[in-house]
């Protein structure tokens, strides 16, 4: 059974019946299709026994990011790089996985800079469309 | 002469009259004495050229995570992987660079949690100590 997208604060989010490997790997590929570019992944699991010696479920953070509308941030903010990529999650539960993606229109607002928000908006079709097609 | 940090809206950051490279590695060395980890690096220059042909100036996305204080807000919130790692941006400019950091805070608002902000206003601190001892 297709579960809905939730809408959290901060994030689209959406519990899948499958393996958290199987979620990674299936998010990789629908990032892809919508132009995403993963640039970036942190496995938040082996840092924190790396560096803390705490057991942690698997969590894996992607770094998601779009070139052409990444430049087009850069070039209305040259500092808007302290909000890129767009991250992506997706850790284990009992049921199978959770998958979620950042409101980057929300993320960006902090940005106050009302020029940015037309671009925020296309991430947020693209990072939506991604989950979706889960 | 050394400058001043300048807030903006969302981040701390200040002109350095050194070298991109020589600021890159002092960013580096700064955030390892104030416990951060540098998880994830991007060069923006790189990926821009690579993905869209673009000329860029040096840039590099840097990725900062204290494993205790991320360890305390995936406690507090299981999502906010969505929101970590800190990023901190150095990039060249006329004059040297510009080394800036993400408002914690400020960010880490999106997701509507006031248990949060003690633990954002630490990493705050810390990502200010980095940048002010350069």
């Amino acid at each position: 059974m297709k579960t809905q997208i939730e809408k959290n604060a901060y994030g689209y989010r959406r519990e899948i019946e499958s393996s958290f490997d199987e979620t990674v790997r299936q998010t990789r590929e629908a990032l892809q299709k919508e132009g995403f570019g993963v640039l970036t992944e942190i496995d938040m699991k082996e840092k924190l026994k790396e560096k803390l010696d705490v057991d942690f479920r698997n969590y894996v953070i992607l770094g998601a990011c779009n070139p052409p509308l990444a430049h087009l941030a850069l070039q209305e903010d040259l500092d808007i790089g302290l909000l890129l990529p767009c991250n992506v999650i997706v850790y284990e539960t009992e049921k199978g996985s959770v998958v979620a993606a950042i409101d980057a229109k929300k993320m960006l607002s902090v940005a106050e800079n009302p020029n940015l928000e037309n671009t925020a908006e296309t991430v947020n079709e693209k990072l939506r469309s991604a989950i979706e097609s889960l």
